[in-house]
């Protein structure tokens, strides 16, 4: 449905840019929000993407940017207020260069991650960002909401991975910073001002990013250990044998194993009994190391120090997948039994052990619940979700959730954690932050947005209330 | 000398903070800027710092931020404008706190690089970022210029070792965002944006830093390489075997070596006949590995595929030392001869050789004198230098020493490069980044700056006209 405002818009934009407003383009994934859209614009340049914005700033209609729409707390659709311009980036998908002795590639932001990995691949290198939606999820996506994934314990976030931006900013103007330098001290950090901005900044059309050799020498092992603590000193003892080799270190819980166990009967796990715990963990290596030796090395130095009480080390790239394919089914197990709440958080390393702990402890004394904790444990992020107690389902919960996950939140912040560690604000959390942000910042936060898109009209909602 | 805006500010001031305005106050290294100061004021408290703050916003009193004054470009200096009141960090110089096991610290702005290196080594850990001028800079300059150094390489700039800050912005308020977590996305990067912004933007008052685990291998070798090209598939080379294990790839040029034996003929040498390009690489390795194998392996491929033609490996840390004191006595070597103009660039690394090669020919063509190149190589960033030839001075060349810079920088822009790598803009640089700079980025970092600081009290004339 348009309204006068889009309605005006139509003659300004360039030729050829709209779309039929299908359905997907109004949806995200937890099916929290229903999004509306005046008009769907796919510009095919960021010329067409700056003429949109142009147009929108004048005729003041608010613009909703669109890549993969995988993202989880709202950001790619905006369900009241005035009706929104969405800005889908399909069309820009093109990887516009590899320069593979520079480890470095120049991607459109609607070019999908598994494009931007198969291209890397392609040149003998690796784009190490990987999240499960990587089909989908798209490199203006991953950078606007500065995703994280499996393995920043070694490469970084998005932010990390990124040199340069093209962009275009709220009055319409294009900011063209695409350098592929790896030092560039010329003022403000504009570049990660719009990283993890969520798209209320301006929108991001392309991106280089950095692309990382492929270790010789590639291991992955899971260990059976019987605490969240003994996890985080078995991380310490790989970091300090591996010299930066550890690419991934995620925590598994006895809880997520038996939920595999209701929802995928045939998957295969390596421990007849399910453990309390256990860490997964991948390393990359130099040449002339065997990834084997080294794990063995770190077992063998687990075991005699009562970190770990038994363990496995993949001895192909199969089995190797199949440990992998343990965690990346958690979320699935999660989805099949129905979660009351989920907490993207994360905690100061030595604070994990003890918040697992005593938010457990708290929350059983609130309801009769059953906590899957899992997740990137070497970032010190947790996906620490709830779930009914046996027998009962979710809806029972419906009442006493809100006060739940404030607990947990609550208990994060008291313990110097984020209540949104990789996810973002987008729509879901804006409440939070307003209440819990350090109130300088979210001061200087509302300057910068006034500053920069002072009609309002980048991705209303979002991040500032 | 007071004037009436300085004297008004006194009695506004917190108790104790003033101190007397000696010299050193008033300096920058490379003497090119004459600081003044109405005011010395050194806080020991944040509170403090922000009461300052304040003041001088009511008042309408510059700001200079002062750490260790180290900068190259003038950042640390007010030469000309309404007399500013100078705020010295030297005695917020704590370390708060040392977190092992979390890889962490938080010092505050006025502790130097070498009391958090210390503060590291004896938590069994190591604070990466290292800079010749280590024992005087300090961690708050470092932030706000985004310092670069040897390591950068392998752990990234100062911006990627810094977790959070706490900082006073412009009109006094305190921003409290000293968080050890590695993933927190909550709303904009007020963090990034205020670490390079070479203190126009607020104060860095102390922050949270990335501590790494020590290599359990470490290694030194210094290679012969025909040109920079060898350098540079040499780098791509020791990258593929070590995976992620270079720690810093340097780049030293015969004639810096000429430059040794003038200024320093008793430091010792390990190429009799002085190579045209030596590559310094140092490795941090994992427990299994040794580093002497490594490099071993290494040098015979290099040998093997013509990449280098001789080469050593550091048997002892002594000799480790011996070989990084060749690199880091460079710039003492340049001293004694007196250089004509230094440019402190960056390139993209498939462009480096190209730039060396041509670089070199266009100023040979625009004036007879000598070029000492050297540098982070790993990290695209160039020291290049020009020295009067042999037997001229230096004043011989004042009459086209901006023609020569300008030619220079032009010729890395269009090469996709920077004029500021690592150093900065500070107040040297300001015209430079006002003309090259992408023109929606400064409309941006302008509007940033007018919404943050509405009285342009912090550091004015740096970074922006």
């Amino acid at each position: 449905m348009l309204n006068d405002a889009t309605d005006a818009l139509v003659p300004l934009l360039p030729e050829g840019v709209l779309r039929d407003i299908g359905p997907a383009y109004l949806e995200e994934p937890r099916g929290r929000y229903k999004g509306r859209a005046g008009l769907v614009a796919a510009p095919r340049t960021v010329e067409e993407a700056a003429a949109i914005v142009s147009a929108c700033a004048r005729a003041g209609v608010p613009i909703v940017p669109r890549g993969g729409g995988t993202g989880l707390v709202g950001g790619q659709v905006m369900p009241d207020g005035t009706v929104p311009l969405l800005l889908s980036l399909e069309r820009m998908n093109r990887i516009r260069a590899v320069y593979p002795e520079e480890g470095v590639i120049v991607a459109e932001a609607g070019a999908t991650l598994q494009q931007v990995r198969e291209a890397a691949a392609k040149a003998g290198r690796q784009f190490p960002l990987a999240l499960a939606s990587g089909g989908t999820a798209q490199v203006g996506g991953v950078l606007a909401t500065n995703a994280g994934g499996v393995n920043v314990l070694r490469y970084g976030n998005a932010r990390a991975l990124c040199l340069g931006i093209e962009a275009v900013l709220p009055q319409g103007q294009v900011m063209r910073d695409l350098k592929r330098l790896r030092k560039d001290n010329t003022g403000y950090d504009i570049r990660d001002l719009l990283i993890g901005a969520e798209g209320t900044l301006g929108i991001i059309t392309a991106a280089s990013l950095v692309l990382a050799p492929v270790p010789p020498e590639v291991g992955v092992a899971m260990l059976v250990v019987e605490s969240p603590e003994a996890a985080l000193t078995l991380l310490s003892l790989a970091q300090a044998r591996m010299a930066g080799g550890v690419t991934a270190f995620e925590l598994i819980s006895g809880q997520g194993l038996r939920f595999l166990d209701a929802a995928f009967p045939d998957l295969r796990q390596p421990f007849a009994d399910r453990p309390d715990w256990l860490a997964l963990i991948e390393v990359g290596l130099p040449s002339g190391l065997s990834a084997d030796d080294a794990l063995e090395g770190l077992f063998t130095e687990a075991a005699e120090t009562g970190l770990a009480s038994d363990g496995v080390i993949a001895r192909s790239g199969q089995q190797a997948a199949d440990l992998w394919a343990i965690r990346e089914t958690i979320p699935e197990g999660n989805r099949h039994i129905g979660a009351i709440a989920s907490h993207d958080i994360s905690l100061p390393l030595s604070e994990i052990a003890g918040f697992i702990r005593d938010c457990s402890a708290m929350l059983s004394g609130m309801a009769d619940l059953r906590i899957n904790c899992f997740g990137h444990l070497g970032d010190g992020n947790l996906h620490f979700n709830l779930f009914p107690a046996e027998g009962k389902t979710r809806d029972a919960y419906d009442n006493i959730r809100k006060g739940l996950s404030r607990a947990v939140h609550e208990m994060v912040l008291a313990r110097g954690g984020s209540f949104s560690a990789e996810h973002g604000v987008g729509r879901l959390k804006v409440a939070e932050l307003a209440e819990w942000g350090d109130p300088a910042r979210l001061a200087a936060m509302r300057a910068i947005k006034d500053a920069l898109d002072p009609a309002g009209i980048m991705n209303p909602g979002v991040i500032l209330v």
